[in-house]
This record gives structure tokens, C-alpha cells and sequence, in this order.
């Protein structure tokens, strides 16, 4: 590990892949939080909460290092869906979204030390009515697996998904862009 | 080649990859249409316009056959920009796109025998402004070249794009919601 490289305690492949696109050198490690999302808070400030565990989690363990976590949460009508357990949690949140506009929000927690700062990103995400032979269909493919929503934006969903509003990488689980501009504050010293 | 296949006058790289999302057997053959704008024509006409071009340019040579074709504009206020041919148009392309919200169009033609159904999507791209020392690297990565607008949603591109509002899959060039549920059609025969 170089110095300059940063923290994510993440081991999502999504999140991975993601983060390469910014063009730095990032260390992958396991959060060690238990992820409870507090019902006393906004959607947003859960999201963010929930991140800023995941982070401070490993944050110990890297002095003066800047680390990284990030969370997502999808919101139907008020219910929030994670990841769903088996086939049937997964066939009641697809059935849920289908013909319907949710909402995606991605929190991320950004740690140094002491110092912390917190930022969301969102989108609404529309589905076509889907058939039950087609939910049943995409569960068998197992993508819809431990996946918040039960679902894959850039993978077999995308055939049902007919329109997007926001930020494309917070509903892929990392808005890449907001994490761009505050990295760059980071580098700049302006973050903290 | 089975019977079944359907035939896409592609030979993108990404529309491939894109078209596989949709379960369906493809054999891919290049268009051999000049893919000249009419610029009489609206956008949206235009863009189905070479997409039929394209899928007329073979389809001659698969009689009783599906043939798709597809192509991809963006356009800011009222320039359509193509795909840069050097360096110094890429430069232009992206500087133009820099803080602003451009238009992408994609248009799809479907074509057997004489019949054919033409539709389109699209959506509007948010670029957070770049610097000129960020607009130098992308182009660096040589990935502007042999792209629409000089730039892939997916790619490097991603984290100077802060909103989308619309079809994404119309910006990385291939509107597959709208394409799945067309298909759909061909095969219950309600199509033509």
C-alpha cells in the first residue's frame, strides 16, 4: 500500500468498479459495521449515517489516511428496500417496482482522523410494468441478489427500466462525480 | 446463423454489449450506408433516418428476416456534434459540453422484407464543468475518439457527469426498454 493511496472500506465489485474511474489508487477493506439504518432520520441522513459507520469502522486502523464509505438505499411510497434474502423477498420488491418510479439514494462518508464530511446523491428511477414470468425470469438469472432493490441497473434490469432523473452512478452505487469534486477538495485541502 | 436470430447492422462494440441484455440471438453485420444527417429533417427524424439507412443498407441479404439498425446524436443547442476526427475536434466537442446540459438521441429502425418501424429515445447529459488540464487528460485516454460527442457515458467520462434526465441506455447508444418492448411486438406478430 503507497501512501497516497486512500481507504474504501468497501468490498462491493459494483463500488470497485466504480471507483477506478476516478484515477487514484484506492485499498479495499471490509467495513466492520452493522449497517442499522436509524428510522429516526431522514432517508438521507440515514443513508449517510449508515456510511459514515462503514468508515469510521476501519478508520482506526488508518491513521491520517483519508477513508471512504458509501451506502444505497432504495425508496418506494416510504418503504425502504435492501437486499433482498431469498425469492420471495426478491419477487415482492420487483413486483413492488414494476410500473412504478422509486428513488435511489446513495450516501458516502469521507474520514480522516477526527474530521469527517458527508454527502448524498439521488435519482428516480422509473420501471415498465414487468410480467411475472419476466420477474420470475430475472430473479432465476440471481442478479437481483444482494442487491439493495433487488435489482441491476446496468445489468439484465435495464431491458425494463424506460427512464432515469438524477444521478446515474448513485442509483450504481457510487455518485461518481460529487466523489470527484470532493476528492479534489481533499487534495486541495479545502475538504476538511 | 439460426433461424431465430434477428440481424443488427452494428458493429459497436458497446450497442453489442448492450443488445445482449436482451436474451435474444443477434448476428452482427456492418451497415453499409454513408450515414449522412439530413438536415431537413428534425433531430429525432434525422437519427431514425440513418438508422434506417443502416438496416436497409443489408437487409436485402436476409429476406424474412428482423434487421435492426441504430445511431446516436448528441446535440447542443441546435449543433450536432459527430464523432471527432482528431484531437482538436475532440478538444472543441468537450470544451462545448463543459457545464452544460446537452441532448442524446438515439434512433432505432426495425426492418423485414419491405415493413419497417422506427422509433427513438433519448435523454439530456449534465457535464459538471472541466478544466482544460481535465479535458486534455480524457482525451489522453483516447476514449473521445470514435464517440458521439467525444465521450462514453460509461467510461472515464462518468465522473464530470453530474445529472440524467431520460433514457440512459439511449446515451451509451441502444434504447433497450424501448427496444425490448418493440421486439415483444415483432414476436406476437403486432408489430408490422
Amino acid at each position: 500500500m503507497n501512501d497516497k493511496s486512500y481507504i474504501f472500506a468497501s468490498e462491493s465489485p459494483r463500488r470497485k468498479a466504480l471507483i477506478k474511474l476516478l484515477d487514484r489508487s484506492f485499498v479495499f477493506t471490509p467495513s466492520k459495521s452493522d449497517e442499522k439504518l436509524d428510522r429516526e432520520l431522514s432517508f438521507e441522513e440515514a443513508i449517510m449515517d449508515i456510511a459514515l459507520q462503514k468508515a469510521l469502522s476501519v478508520s482506526g486502523e488508518y491513521h491520517g489516511r483519508l477513508v471512504l464509505g458509501a451506502d444505497t438505499l432504495v425508496v418506494l411510497n416510504k418503504d425502504v428496500f435492501g437486499k433482498p434474502k431469498n425469492e420471495e423477498q426478491a419477487y415482492e420488491m420487483l413486483s413492488a417496482l414494476s410500473g412504478e418510479t422509486h428513488s435511489v439514494i446513495t450516501g458516502v462518508a469521507m474520514v480522516r482522523d477526527g474530521q469527517h464530511k458527508l454527502f448524498y446523491s439521488k435519482a428516480n428511477v422509473t420501471f415498465d410494468k414487468m410480467s411475472d414470468q419476466e420477474i420470475r425470469a430475472y430473479i432465476q438469472s440471481e442478479e437481483p441478489f444482494n442487491k439493495a432493490g433487488a435489482y441491476a441497473i446496468q445489468g439484465l434490469a435495464a431491458k425494463h427500466i424506460t427512464k432515469i432523473e438524477g444521478d446515474y452512478y448513485a442509483v450504481m452505487g457510487l455518485p461518481l462525480a460529487k466523489l470527484y469534486q470532493h476528492i479534489k477538495a481533499f487534495e486541495n485541502n479545502t475538504l476538511f
